[in-house]
């Protein structure tokens, strides 16, 4: 059997991890020793979520978040080339999707080795579900730009994309961000296109809804500090 | 309590449910007596697998696929307006993302009704988590040209855009097609752009590989009525 390289989702915040966690996963993890995080203590802390009794000082823990450098990947991937199956924990959602870790799976499957995603929670497609947008054709940008300028007029592209080929257009930002972007949205749209606001995904106060940007300017809710995505469509 | 429209992904095949259902989900949907779904016989056999004793009989299920129309939506939502929660059923994977159902999820948005996405599993994001490519930005554009001109000339665009953007390209086929579509690919695209294959995720046969064009060449897989998702990446 060759080495598996586990990609491994976590809860988005302090949901329970029943939540979303399948079964199957709990008992994978549970046969692991060897995982690469992005922080330890919030790994460890996940692990104990998991199971109580999980034997974490048993565990070895390499870090791969965004201060590593592309040099670093290899060394990470020692344990599986001595054999070992490995966890990839993202810190929050999927594993590389909107987080680090792809040049580590890259550098596995350039190397030949197992690669397993496990099913788990993402904000950005439960948001995509529940928008009521076009799921056939989407675009995820990742952060626009921060500066104000250049932030509406990539906007403006955004919605001109969104008329011309209908392609959801999803989009984030850091979530002290937010109420700054969504003043450029409400000054740069159409009235007529569609905004979709997802803050606080699976948690506590979550908070889906689709509007016209006219019907949002009417009444904005605040999003300071509150991790969201958004999402624009013509109609 | 406003009514709440569940968004519930299903399996993506045959695998056990306790692979992608986390334990709140089965709890959520044990409640449900309402659900819109594609097809009746295969959302009965889903209950039943999640629970041999679920009150099947007792249930409504009503129909909303690609047969469906416009005008069709707003009467499958009277469960809610009549104060019962619902649940929007997928065929396999997530509902809404390359899946009909957003025409009925954007109507309840529209009406107000809370829609609350459940975690389950996707096998386009699962494959992009495993392709090892940037999952930062990406775009999925659903099914391409089924003639073969156009179809090849639209993967000269993606393979552009993946080069100038480096965001990563998503497309899925219908599987009897997958091999017309990996010779147009091979065909089309530059040895050295990545091609990642993603067949049968979370089934028996599981196969996500990332190689180069050029590698792909060397030995190319049958991928012949095997549900697959297709990602592009300059790298």
């Amino acid at each position: 059997m060759k080495p598996i390289l586990y990609l491994i989702p976590s809860p988005l915040g302090e949901e329970p991890v029943d939540h979303i966690l399948p079964p199957y996963n709990q008992r994978i993890i549970l046969t692991l020793r060897h995982f690469i995080v992005e922080e330890i203590k919030t790994a460890r802390r996940y692990l104990r979520r998991i199971d109580r009794t999980f034997p974490i000082d048993d565990c070895e823990f390499l870090i791969f978040n965004e201060h590593s450098h592309a040099e670093d990947v290899s060394a990470l991937l020692v344990p599986l080339r001595k054999g070992f199956n490995m966890g990839l924990l993202s810190e929050a959602g999927l594993p590389c999707v909107a987080d680090p870790g792809s040049a580590l799976v890259r550098e596995a499957q350039l190397e030949g080795y197992v690669v397993k995603p496990l099913s788990g929670p993402s904000s950005i497609f439960m948001a995509l579900m529940a928008s009521g947008f076009n799921g056939q054709q989407f675009t995820f940008h990742g952060y626009l730009p921060v500066d104000k300028r250049e932030r509406e007029s990539r906007l403006k592209s955004l919605e001109r994309d969104s008329v011309q080929t209908h392609y959801t257009q999803i989009f984030i930002e850091t979530p002290y961000r937010n109420n700054a972007l969504l003043d450029s949205i409400l000054a740069t749209c159409n009235p007529g296109i569609y905004l979709c606001i997802a803050s606080q995904v699976q948690q506590e106060g979550e908070f889906i809804v689709t509007k016209t940007i006219a019907d949002w300017k009417k009444k904005r809710p605040d999003l300071n500090k509150k991790p969201a995505v958004f999402l624009l469509s013509a109609g």
